[in-house]
């Protein structure tokens, strides 16, 4: 099979984007802007889901569901909300169709319009805390911690898949406090959450920070963030958790009444992550050959592929395989056997390297004489021959071992590609190979406003541990004291 | 605390509404025809939703997702599915808010009108067709076994919470064969899987049947279905699996080459089941106490409830609950020792009684002392005492029995409320009670359309297991092979 993909060095958008469609991950569908998610895509987004479900829930949240919708007027009620999201919302209008009287087919029924349009949720701030508002009456009704898994609309004009769709999926986690302390408490624990997800299982090492003020979320007065750095020097944002202070519920008049008897607005956080996850894992840590996937995400984590020619040596081959198959499920491996007859053994390997299965056995008649197995391993690239009855006990081991490299590696390539800048020239020149540069900053947002018009950069986060430092503004010289994370980014 | 439910025997639709609400299962919201899902309910949910997806998976699926929007053309390619559907869809036809000019707010603007109008998808064939097209070319590419779990949207004027709502959540699996008889087996097989699943883990004994063609689904050659009966004498049909024939591979050009080179459309099945099996659950086992759960859907299987004056007798109560807590965490239990001093026990008492928690301990000092405590049964209502010692061994196999005993009941009360009738006056005094009628048809649409009119009774199957029985039609007198089944239904 020849090399499917663009060459990651010369196009890199193009790389990507052969990759998730040559991966069999996702699908531009016939609908502008919207992705087909497809099933290997799916079971990879599935095991992101069902961990941080499970983190969701240690730290004391639950699920439930909100409408779809959102009445215009909802949406209205929060005026930086309203700004943010207005210009990308799809509008629902009329709730029937009918037979065109021409007889060319079906048209919208003008007689089924809407009193009020609703707006398909981009975001489910309005419409939650419009219901928090029946749910609040005294402190015992707090906190409300709750999580939800939704599909949102965004109708960006220009789209790329997974990293910006006008339908994503996501979670999006709505909290009510009473008291502000608790509240940007629950904004820093949910940021720990996502960073520990990101490092942990997605193996990427990711900056912990907060938004300056022009990049916080519509409606926030603290944008929590984690941050990542792409290969090829961009930067990905890849969760954030908003203290939102008592916008919501002032917007929305949610009151409470607290132990004392004193009647207070409530206090909120959101915080979320979405399927644009599965692009930084694909830009972070993939390769040439395709896909390559941290074991704690593959649905398959090894295949074995028979080498074989005839019925007859697949035959003696298959009790061999179905044996080790059996003892790695045992000890928890994702283990497939690939017997198919309808493709080769070389179209196979090409397949299992563009989809990222972290461990490949290839099992002929020669190793089995000789008592081997050739294991390959999808992240390094290297081949090695190992005993049969050593297999089994290997590769857990193995499996934890790619996991940590693959961290490691994608930390060495964030560290190097992360600059101290002092000087407005090194700022210009630096940014075009990419890479986070720490620099000082005025802390005016026109100064953020002109770095950005010139250069493309943003200001990706003021880090957690950013140190007091006495400075001057790469760019207009005054005073600063810290450095903020410039990059360029998705 | 006061009952706070309508009693069910006086006003049943009364009394599930009150059940959903004050149990914290669901609510309207201030969407027409929107429900929220509340934690409590969306747990549950989520516990069917687990079960369901693991019978998938072992059936041979796969999860995947399609956009939620379906371009209005989709939607007319098949014409007995826009036919079906056209008439209560949401239509988005812009994709921008703006600025009213005279600073009133937001309005639609009217620039940004989409040149094709986009449904939010009532159900996803179209959609899913146009995709599978570029899927399938060779015999090689089949099947294709995919589930997707999403919301979907049908404009119901008349809406109720779980039952029929303008947005419901549910699965819905499309698969694609290369012959009509894998296709058709496939729609059995799902069939099974759903009936196991709702007699398993919802403990509702359903009927198994197929539908009559004008009750099938628009665009199915066969729909099979399970029927299941509500304590008020009323069907609900808890899930549907389509045979559609090669309808949406015609509508959509969906071809495959097959072994020998021949080329032939795709054969499809189409089957879901939806948040309507909440409302299934609620009315097959629940009282006028509230909710009953199956204890394998049950969030909470076992509460402890510690009955006390002051801190002190609390503090010796605390670690004999949470002994036991633990000893029951190990056997599997979903156990909560619920210590809250915000509430007193009585409160407690009737609070999971309303929200159907299968047993409920009671500990006190006295209990204490005697080494015994109070086991109360939510299903039958009874108390016992039991020795603190046989409490954690005693316990897997009465949640067990619980489980078995609200199947056998809610059997019992199918049975009973099913009956044989052979002429027209028994059928129209009999329907009034409610309960499924077996009797005989003429095998037309015209009787089947009177006998709705004059009787509201629909015919929900016609069972798999009818035997071949000559008879008369109870309505026009015409010979007839077997009996249908009839009921007024929701």
């Amino acid at each position: 099979m020849a090399k499917v993909l663009a060459k990651r060095e010369e196009d890199y958008a193009q790389w990507y984007n052969d990759l998730v469609v040559k991966a069999d991950l996702a699908e531009n569908s016939g609908v502008r802007g919207c992705m087909v998610i497809k099933p290997y895509g799916y079971a990879i987004w599935e095991t992101m889901q069902s961990d941080l479900d499970r983190r969701f829930k240690e730290t004391g949240h639950q699920n439930a569901y909100f409408p779809i919708f959102i009445p215009k007027s909802y949406f209205s009620k929060e005026a930086d909300h309203v700004e943010g999201f207005a210009k990308e919302c799809a509008v629902v209008t009329h709730y029937r169709l009918k037979n065109a009287e021409d007889g060319s087919g079906v048209v919208v029924d003008e007689d089924a319009r809407l009193e009020e349009e609703l707006i398909v949720r981009p975001t489910s701030e309005t419409i939650i805390w419009d219901t928090y508002r029946n749910w609040v009456q005294s402190y015992r009704d707090l906190p409300i911690l709750i999580n939800q898994w939704a599909n949102v609309v965004r109708w960006e004009m220009r789209t790329r898949l997974f990293l910006r769709t006008a339908e994503f999926l996501w979670q999006e986690g709505h909290t009510a406090h009473a008291t502000q302390a608790e509240a940007v408490q629950e904004a820093e624990t949910m940021l720990r959450v996502y960073a520990e997800f990101v490092e942990e299982i997605l193996a990427i090492p990711v900056i912990r920070g907060i938004k300056t003020e022009s990049e916080r979320f519509a409606g926030a007065l603290e944008t929590y963030c984690i941050e990542a750095l792409m290969q090829d020097g961009k930067a990905l944002q890849a969760g954030t958790s908003h203290f939102l202070g008592q916008n919501f519920a002032k917007a929305f008049d949610v009151k409470f009444q607290d132990k004392e008897g004193k009647v207070d607005h409530v206090w909120a956080t959101s915080w979320g992550v979405s399927t644009r996850l599965m692009g930084a894992l694909i830009m972070s840590h993939s390769d040439n050959n395709g896909l390559v996937l941290p074991p704690l995400l593959a649905p398959t984590q090894l295949v074995i592929v028979p080498i074989y020619r005839g019925q007859e040596e697949l035959d003696t081959l298959r009790p061999v395989a179905e044996k080790l198959m059996n003892e790695l499920r045992d000890r928890g491996v994702r283990v497939r056997f690939d017997d198919r007859d309808t493709h080769k053994p070389g179209w196979k390997f090409n397949q299992y390297e563009l989809q990222g299965v972290p461990l490949r056995i290839a099992l002929g008649k020669r190793d089995l004489e000789n008592g081997t197995v050739e294991l390959a391993r999808r992240d390094t690239l290297e081949k090695s021959s190992i005993p049969l009855e050593e297999v089994a006990g290997t590769v857990n081991d193995l499996l934890e071992q790619i996991q940590q490299s693959l961290f490691e590696k994608a930390l060495r390539f964030q560290k190097a590609n992360t600059h101290r800048v002092d000087s407005w020239e090194e700022f210009v020149e630096r940014i075009e190979q990419g890479g986070f540069l720490s620099a000082h900053w005025d802390g005016t947002a026109e100064t953020e406003e002109r770095i950005k018009k010139e250069t493309k950069a943003t200001i990706r986060c003021i880090p957690l541990n950013a140190e007091e430092e006495n400075g001057k503004c790469i760019y207009s010289g005054n005073p600063s004291q810290r450095r903020v994370l410039f990059a360029r980014a998705y």
